[in-house]
């Protein structure tokens, strides 16, 4: 077999030809590793990476298979982590020289997880300073020129360029949707404490969410279904039953969906062309979508972000910022300036306000629309690498603990990769990955001509 | 039979009676209702109490019984309601001139599963503004010229004087227990979340706790037993299995119970009477109980306590402090000033200290001891009805949600009662009724000489 694009194979397919014995976990990971030495001096998504201790956990993965024990569902595939999330067996710094050396005794429950699963941990991939906005190393895979996004940027480059078929991020405002929209791949925040957070860094117990980046929806929905589940430790996680996501996403929709199209007041600040190629997806899809407006102050929204990030960041950070501030970025030293100052009765006032806020947008879903159609971005990445670009259109989902999906559908007259967001109600993710898979199969039937 | 002293009964023996048709309910709501004509023009425990309203739920509760249909454990038993505390057919006042005919349209929960258990709503004791400390009109029973304690003032007094066999109230700091010690009653604050609070005024989502008293530990077992509950609206309720909290409590406890005394730093300030009375009664004891030393500095928990307290307080009355300001009492006015002043840092910072105080706490039981044996407050009861006493011996409880119960095993020079403070582990408030029982009945079979 020709296994010249063997690093191109998504998860689903991957684990498939592993489980089927087309092909073994070592030669899937050593696909990656040649991928990873061609592109990455150029894109440096790895904040580490070991080859030889990849290649032992796909060659054990491998031994194990031949023993004809049963295997999990991501048996022998390769999956980055981003480098705020703790591995046993390599470093986790989180972006910072203050946490450089730093090797935690156990793996964060996401990545006990994916080892059930048969995953193996490929490597660490670069996230910006403790997952704030202050850019680490990595550049864009469809120009070195312009920032990958952050803060999951290592994530979201490595699964673009095919040096992984799947990453694992986070989200406190935008950090895995943003990424995801400027590199071209799936980047779904599941609803908040679906996916337990403990042995990630926490910058914000209301806010931090995992993130998980693929280049398919059946990619998104396998990786979600290993990864959703309880943990006493994440406090904000409970016990539910298990949803066969997989299965759900695969579903013929009972009801062809209906989508709410949702510039909100931001729209006027989008890009152009990211403006007229919306215009174009939504009138493409004719009868399936509606334009809604947004009910709430969007300005309201990011101050009750801002609030509670602030000051939630602010605590998480008190010993980097007692001990070792000079050895923080300035506009961190900054952030978490304005974060210390903020009110209790401001903070305590911002977090009362979510319920509400959620409640009411959850109406549209038992109303009327399978997801809420909006923009991920203002429009393709920025030139440059000071900036990983504004979050502002994540806030919202975030702030609700909404499950939010960027699709790569689109892209921008520079050619660069724009993703569309899509948005469920809490606790239905399954269904959102459901109605996003009706769209991307209907667009696939249906091409846009884009002009 | 003499129905004289009826009013005396508690609620497991009046509920027998009912149930075995020794007695109706009619009859012990109308006993009730004599003793609160007889005494409470000095008390003035109640803040609402309609006795034709009483007297026809126990009516409806006798002929139900009379149906032949299975009841509750609380059937035809009188329970006072703190004025916190939501009640669809009463007003609800909240203490406060801002509040002054509320009428809620719902009952609170605890309100809800005591009806369900059968038990008759007497009416709605007095509390303080808002469950704070400035008082409400009630006086100590055991004499007018003594504060009752607060912020359940009316609920501690009103089962202290027989108006009512059980009553609930609510404790943020000290508000259960105090009064309780003050009026030689049982108090219990039960593990935070055991008893749900969707319904009842919130001061403080982290400190707030519903209270019960009662005159006797198996009274307070009863209605622990119908009171512990899940309930989703509380976010701080938990799905758990139903303990049998009587059964419990009567059970003998497999080892000789061990007590921990610890004194405190606070220790210095209690009056020189009470503490003599302390020192007997733990002599009495003699190898039964230890004394320990308190590992946290206790000017440290109060901090947090205020931080916290003084925060959630300025949020829960923000519309009251924005609107009616000059409708607050200046000392509750001082106390928000406080709060809105608190940093979001400071405030977090607090709540990040309460899982590792609780954990250094908790090992004390893992390691040796049943109960901490501790002051309830720092005396009797003061003199004056202008302050309802200091509550800082339960502040150290509050915070960390660990259950604590007031009992009424001595009193002061001046003749007054005085409770003894113990506390048990988060979740473990049956063990701790059941170590209690034991000191009780150990006192009962061997009394203390006091001098």
């Amino acid at each position: 077999m020709d296994l010249t694009n063997l690093h191109w194979v998504g998860a689903v397919e991957g684990a498939r030809m592993i489980r089927d014995g087309v092909i073994t976990s070592v030669e899937l990971v050593q696909a990656c590793l040649a991928c990873v030495r061609e592109v990455d001096g150029q894109i440096q998504a790895w904040a580490f990476l070991d080859p030889e201790h990849a290649l032992a956990q796909a060659r054990a993965a491998d031994e194990y298979r031949m023993s004809g024990q049963p295997t999990g569902a991501l048996h022998g595939v390769p999956v980055g982590i981003k480098d705020i999330i703790d591995t046993a067996d390599m470093p986790t710094e989180n972006g910072s020289v203050l946490h450089a050396g730093r090797t935690p005794s156990r793996d964060a429950s996401v990545v006990s997880l994916l080892r059930a699963a048969g995953a193996i941990v490929m490597g660490k991939t670069v996230t910006t300073e403790f997952a704030t906005r202050t850019p680490g190393k990595t550049r864009n895979p469809h120009n070195p020129a312009h920032t990958p996004g952050g803060s999951s940027s290592g994530s979201a480059a490595a699964v673009a360029a095919g040096m992984v078929p799947l990453a694992l991020g986070s989200q406190t405002t935008g950090s895995t949707i943003r990424p995801a929209s400027y590199c071209g791949v799936f980047g779904f925040k599941p609803t908040h404490g679906l996916v337990p957070r403990h042995g990630m860094f926490q910058l914000s117990r209301t806010l931090d969410h995992v993130g998980l980046f693929a280049r398919s929806l059946e990619d998104i929905a396998l990786l979600l279904g290993e990864l959703a589940a309880h943990d006493e430790r994440d406090p904000d996680s409970r016990p539910r039953a298990r949803v066969p996501y997989r299965d759900v996403a695969a579903q013929e929709p009972p009801l062809t969906p209906m989508f709410a199209f949702l510039k909100t007041p931001l729209w006027d600040r989008v890009d152009p062309d990211a403006r007229e190629a919306f215009e174009e997806l939504v009138d493409h899809l004719g009868g399936r979508v509606e334009e809604i407006e947004l009910v709430v102050s969007i300005d309201e929204v990011l101050e009750w972000q801002r609030a509670i990030g602030g000051a939630e960041m602010a605590i998480s950070l008190r010993r980097e910022w007692d001990n070792g501030r000079d050895k923080l970025s300035p506009a961190l030293r900054s952030r978490i300036e304005h974060g210390r100052a903020v009110r209790a009765v401001d903070y305590l006032g911002a977090r009362a306000s979510i319920p509400e806020l959620a409640a009411s947008l959850t109406e549209l879903f038992e109303q009327r629309y399978d997801a809420i159609l909006t923009p991920a971005a203002f429009g393709t990445a920025p030139a440059g690498l000071e900036s990983t670009g504004d979050p502002a259109f994540c806030a919202l989902w975030t702030l609700c603990g909404m499950p939010a999906l960027s699709v790569p559908l689109m892209q921008g007259a520079n050619g660069l990769p724009l993703g569309v967001q899509l948005v469920g109600a809490r606790h239905r993710d399954g269904q959102l990955l459901r109605a996003v898979r009706w769209l991307v199969s209907h667009l696939q039937a249906n091409p846009v001509s884009m002009t």
